[in-house]
């Protein structure tokens, strides 16, 4: 298989998370982290439903990682992540040494790969983080209506 | 009591829990959440017990803040840590509307409000905070006694 369906293949997987946000009318965004073409770690965006504002998809996705490979590193792992990681979740990839994260939408307001902030574009970064944007057109398009469903209130993801 | 007094009070605060992440091993760093005068968040650092990358002081705080308030918005609330926030950190706080944070020690290698990066001065920054940085002696000693005993050793705080 070539790497660029590894990598869409992935982040079907990431959206299937994304939808299980999206029955909870929570901000769908889903995340998977893999290491050696394995699953290890899955999460959802359950901000609301967890009353917490760090329930991000991709901070409960590495910390689902973490447990099962029973250590805080993620060497050599991809964060694969419906939408562009924030300042916060960008912080966590390179907090939990993950090697790679690819995305499949843009997210303008408060992205922090390439949108609002480049944190892993950074001169002497503590941590190298190789990144890439697969655009994937499922993902953008929940996020779309999910906000359209919601007009009159802002994203603030 | 002057502000500076009360920043002093809960620096104190946050070192006690820094000195439950010594007792663990675990690089001393602590932090609480404030709103209204009271503490409703405690946190310490726990990456290496908790298996899990995420689990700094700061994160493990707001989490335990936006269980106790019943929600993920901290708006008003202040965050004192004994040491300066990473990026993930200070990208919990924006997630969470924390207003501002008070750190008791300088982070020059992955700081991220004064050091390394100051994400909290960017320009059209989506979420505005506040920010001081109070020396706290104690909690820099701790961090500095921490890394000697541990020489030979990097810092990947």
């Amino acid at each position: 298989m070539s790497a660029r369906k590894k990598d869409e293949l992935f982040l079907e997987e990431a959206y299937l998370e994304a939808l299980k946000a999206y029955s909870l009318d929570e901000v769908p965004v889903g995340a998977v982290v893999v290491i050696d073409g394995k699953i290890v770690g899955r999460g959802f965006n359950r901000r609301i439903t967890s009353s917490s504002a760090v329930s991000h998809a991709e901070i409960v996705a590495i910390e689902e990682a973490c447990k099962k490979v029973g250590k805080w590193r993620l060497d050599g792992a991809t964060l694969y992540v419906t939408n562009e990681p924030c300042l916060m979740c960008a912080g966590a990839v390179m907090q939990s040494r993950i090697s790679r994260v690819v995305f499949g939408s843009l997210n303008e307001k408060t992205g922090a790969v390439i949108s609002k902030f480049r944190v892993f574009d950074e001169k002497d970064i503590p941590f190298k983080v190789k990144y890439d944007y697969v655009e994937h057109k499922k993902s953008k398009d929940i996020l779309k209506e999910f906000f359209t469903k919601k007009r009159g209130h802002s994203w603030e993801g």
